[in-house]
């Protein structure tokens, strides 16, 4: 099918200087990719109409301060038409100039290839791989939900200064990728009233028409998940072949729009159904036009379709560009009117007010860490997932911006904070959680990407700070919100139980082996293990003061010695922040000396090892070393006051890959790993049958000297 | 709600010992975890009558012949509830005794905590990260089609000793992971008639009532995926509080089996209501019950209420497995029955006969690698995208049993075999695809996961061999599907492109920098990148070799220079199977050595710095390591020829994290890495930007001399 022309139908309140400023946004849309010769014009072309009618005249947002916190959000979960969002940037007036267009996919520049959150003002969340948009702003509107139940949970519906709409555009790709169907599946148990999800229906992707891949009926499946589902049919299917037959309703648009605002108990799904790159005469409806420049022809042509000059490039009309830019002073107003209504509530909320304002922030309170529980020293010991849980549930009271839960594993990952509603429409409650709309265990059901993604989105919408919980071995699961998260250096905690071989009986699909490894080796993660119960307090102390970066926390299954804290040589946990730190010197200083470096239910075989050593006259220092990326971050001096450059003979324990390792222990070290996958038994059996005893690391150690 | 007692509705020809053989499972279910004292006791006794019905009554299977190639095909999604099908091993006689139900989940039993392929006969594939069973369904009816259509293809529908049917069967954790959505989409896609999915809907998981999590109407979602949908409801929801309500309607099941086998122009769903645990008095409809051990007093309470004696553990009553064990004569009688047919089909078809013959053993054909393509050395070169792309197209006539496609990617990752028609129903074919039902490309949609499922339910299923391309960035959303395809020692290829920040423009989303890294740490898979066109045929002709594993293959978007082999001092391509090679020794053997170090499109780089160490005076050899796995399996000797113990300055030089090259480089060695995420610009400037360039290796040989 091939539409050479179309007609709109326009809201009553749109002007002929409206409909340019569209048509001006698909000719820079094909200029900008042209120029730099690749990138995705189709989508930013056909939706045009669609993100001009968000932008100018549905959004509530301020060009002049994106991070105004009554704004609307809006997600472009598909990213790759990054310019559907930069080009509503630069019309808008939020800080983009027709220079930022031109210069699209280059270096330094503020409109990379995908939308980056922290790298140009206004983009909310970074987007780029499928479908992680959808649970972003499903995030997001979760976050909202409770974060004005921590402000304003007495304000009516639609009544408070903390209501406000998420948006999310969504392509074919989004929807076929399974953590959009786990966040949208619930977000509908959620009943997000305050999230709307477009959904470009094109069905063009990469390779073509979708008819290849993609044949759901997808609006009756978001009705399956109770969403408040419409259709906007741009295409009209009933006569798909003829032509003239393209009417770019915006008005039909808007008014679903609205309607989906009103809907405020569940989340609304529009399929907007669009042709691909329209009006381009010969691009439109295809493929290449998702991906590819347009060529010189193409766009010259497209320009005479729309009425601008084919000979000229970037042609932006002055009159269009004054008419958009009006929307810096609307959103002023709006902002203007909102702070007002602040300051009232501010003035009649001076507690809520001041947490708003240290959330704002990132800023603890003080003492916030003054109750954290101790741990007497054990041999038998705990687990510390149990020990995790218990810090949770002392800081419950101290920081009401942390909350968080598990996909469907609270009571193995020891994630909820005991006495805390759970976050539920009223009607979702059960025997065993109750809870209230703004209540703060969450229940992620079994769906771990989603939960990546969700937390992703709520750490970027405001103050709050979230935690999710599974099993180590489903990091795999959510590893790509777990990346995203790293890329965007956000605040999110991820509780990893289970954390080995030691996880026991399950076996091996269930044994993380690689996971340490392939986490640590995503840039900006900090992964952290800690070796006992009051190690496990200390890394959530050092986890909870960074603002800048995620972490994961890989807690055992199994029950831990609790080591004699500032006692009988052994250290304190002061210097867990620094990632690794000396447990204890092991003999008497005399004789060989070998460092035995160990992580989490490890350190305890190093320990008893060192013993032995010690026994044989061998001087030997236990290293705990519960986070690398916290050590690489100290300096030489405290490095070497760990971890001597002259003591050459080096250990390194833990129950995973040995990859990695040899950067710490050097070329005369050992490394006690496990290479291949695990078995099925109790844990203490497994242990030993994969060589995981004291006997071995002192092994190692003398073959080490 | 608690139901105390229950009926049933039984097909006509089941007997009194039908039903008391289907008690018989539910206790030993009870005691089998019980006695363990840990594990999933729930779902295996409400399951009882379903699970029974179907390898007793409905599948077709041979106990006497797990590998017999007619069978029906058994997936156990939800993995968790191992004895659910270990139990009907063991009353079928499929190799399990009654011994082995007793050592559940202990060291080296039968009966580990989750079924495991390879090492417990009867079990199809191994599951237990949840989803995935659905997705390895998906892709065995997909392979049952392809290879009808290899060695049948004229049969009428439901005619052939190919067609069989797969069940699979799953819980309400499969149906919330993403990886199911999108295998159950692309299902409903492909009209996998030979598919049905029994979802055991208990409605109870480890957070107790899903009710909190998992409200969406999951029947009207596989409606909307264009599913053949049923539901069994035993639990009576119209009154559903009331006692002695719920009713095991085996028959209905029964009716719904069949129905299902009937309709061959969709897949089946059939959603199964049912009560966790039931009859267990106090345990029924808990999440308790679905991961803990019942207690020593509701087992004896359940078997009570089924009639058995509360004192005896393990109570089978010989007329019972008597009965049940009658299967095995069934069995062989099918297979006997199969055979003739096949002896028939063998004879009137000797050319198919013989392909059907190599596939089943894996063998390669002689000169299957003859045709393949070699390339002219070219300053300008090609990148190994496009290299990898020709090889499998000289192969497609060659190996017909090599299949594959992308997850909507398939220019990009050139893994489309050029003319060969598309696997499609003949009405998703579109202008751009041609195809049937038993054509070879696929179209997997923007759905890495489910490839990744897919791929792996092709490969148990018979002798097919797939490929499945994505951009390397998005190994993470496949990767727990890759970790089960070298869990279970798969051959399936993973066809990663765009491998490394050389992507450019699209940006740090999609640039990999830490994905070489995470993939070596996964143990038992092949990661090959390869350094020019000729290094990616011989990758092609190593993997292809190894039957025992997976790879996945790294590849360049950019061009890269083709390496003049065998002249000049550049070594053949003989050794990319060790893994690494001395690509050239450069300089004159004399003075300082080192060794360079580098994997695919950064072999260029180490080829230039040497070149210019060498006018400096300084002997530089360059080794290729397309494949660490593959050089780590050479012996010593070889090894050591390679990289020479005695030269200690080393230098790697690779676009990923440096995790993991000290093990190579050593103490006195340089890396020549990434450890932050990449930039949006053309590749050229991103990697002179971070640093990869022949004067940055130079200096780090320099360095490290």
């Amino acid at each position: 099918m091939t539409t050479t022309t179309g007609s709109a139908i326009h809201p009553a309140d749109w002007t002929e200087l409206d409909a340019r400023a569209v048509d001006t946004v698909r000719v820079l849309a094909a200029d900008a990719v042209q120029k730099v010769g690749n990138g995705h014009p189709g989508t930013a072309m056909s939706l045009a109409p669609a993100a001009y009618l968000l932008f100018q005249k549905v959004m509530r947002h301020n060009p002049g301060n994106t991070k105004w916190a009554g704004r609307d959000r809006f997600v472009l979960s598909c990213g790759h038409t990054a310019l559907t969002l930069y080009i509503q940037l630069y019309l808008g007036g939020f800080g983009l100039e027709l220079d930022d267009l031109k210069s699209l996919r280059t270096w330094d520049s503020k409109t990379p290839g995908h939308p980056e959150y922290g790298h140009t003002d206004g983009v909310e969340v970074t987007t780029g791989p499928l479908g992680q948009g959808i649970g972003n702003a499903v995030g997001m509107a979760m976050a909202a939900r409770r974060e004005r139940g921590l402000f304003d949970p007495e304000a009516a519906p639609g009544q408070s200064l903390f209501d406000h709409q998420v948006y999310c555009l969504a392509s074919d790709g989004d929807i076929q990728e399974g953590v959009s169907s786990e966040a949208s599946s619930l977000a509908g148990t959620q009943r997000l009233g305050n999230l709307t999800v477009i959904y470009d229906q094109n069905q063009i992707s990469i390779e073509d028409d979708t008819n290849i891949a993609l044949s759901e009926d997808t609006a009756a499946r978001y009705e399956a998940y109770g969403w408040h589902v419409q259709t906007v049919d741009w295409v009209n299917p009933s006569d798909r072949d003829g032509a003239e037959r393209y009417v770019e309703n915006v008005e039909a648009l808007r008014v679903a729009l609205e309607e989906a605002r009103q809907v405020t108990d569940r989340p609304s799904f529009i399929a907007l159904r669009t042709i691909i790159a329209w009006p381009a005469p010969n691009a439109q409806n295809t493929g290449k036009s998702h991906g590819s420049a347009l060529g010189a022809d193409e766009v010259a042509a497209t320009k005479e379709v729309l009425g601008f000059d084919p000979e000229q490039t970037f042609q932006v009309d002055e009159d269009v560009l004054a008419h958009t830019r009006a929307l810096q002073q609307r959103g002023r107003e709006l902002e203007e009117a909102w702070d007002a209504e602040f300051a009232r509530w501010q003035e009649a909320n001076p507690e809520r007010a001041a947490l708003y304002a240290r959330m704002a922030e990132r800023a603890l309170p003080e003492g916030w860490d003054a109750d954290l529980p101790t741990f007497e020293a054990d041999e038998k010991g705990v687990a510390t997932r149990k020990a995790s849980g218990k810090v949770l549930g002392e800081l419950a009271s101290r920081l009401p911006e942390l909350w968080g839960g598990s996909a469907d594993l609270a009571e193995s990952n020891n994630t909820t904070m005991e006495g805390e509603p759970s976050f539920l429409p009223t009607d979702r409650q059960t025997k065993m959680w109750a809870g209230d709309p703004y209540g703060r265990t969450l229940h992620f059901g079994v769906r771990e990407h989603a939960m990546g993604a969700i937390m992703n989105g709520i750490a970027v919408h405001g103050g709050t700070r979230p935690y999710g919980g599974t099993f180590l071995t489903f990091s795999d699961y959510m590893r790509p919100s777990v990346r995203l998260a790293a890329l965007m250096k956000l605040p999110v905690t991820f509780v990893w139980t289970h954390d080995s071989i030691g996880l026991g009986e399950d076996g091996p699909t269930h044994q993380p082996i690689e996971h340490l490894a392939a986490l640590r080796a995503i840039p900006g993660l900090d992964v952290v293990r800690p070796a006992d119960a009051n190690e496990t307090v200390a890394a959530w102390q050092a986890v909870l003061s960074h603002t800048d970066r995620p972490a994961g926390i890989a807690l055992s299954r199994q029950n831990l010695p609790t080591f004699p804290r500032g006692t009988n040589g052994f250290a304190t946990t002061e210097d867990v922040r620094r990632g690794a730190y000396v447990l204890k010197d092991f003999g008497d200083g005399q004789g060989e000396h070998v460092v035995l470096i160990g992580t989490g239910s490890e350190v305890q075989l190093a320990v008893a090892a060192a013993e032995q050593l010690a026994a044989d006259g061998i001087s030997a220092r236990v290293v705990s070393m519960p986070c690398r990326e916290w050590f690489d971050a100290q300096d030489d001096a405290y490095r070497e006051s760990v971890i001597p450059a002259a003591v050459r003979a080096r250990v390194s324990v833990e129950a995973g890959v040995p990859q990695g390792w040899r950067e710490i222990v050097g070329d005369a070290g050992r490394i006690v790993a496990i290479d291949h996958y695990g078995a099925s038994a109790d844990y203490q059996r497994v242990f030993a049958e994969f060589g995981f005893t004291a006997e071995a690391v002192a092994a190692a150690a003398r073959d080490s000297l």
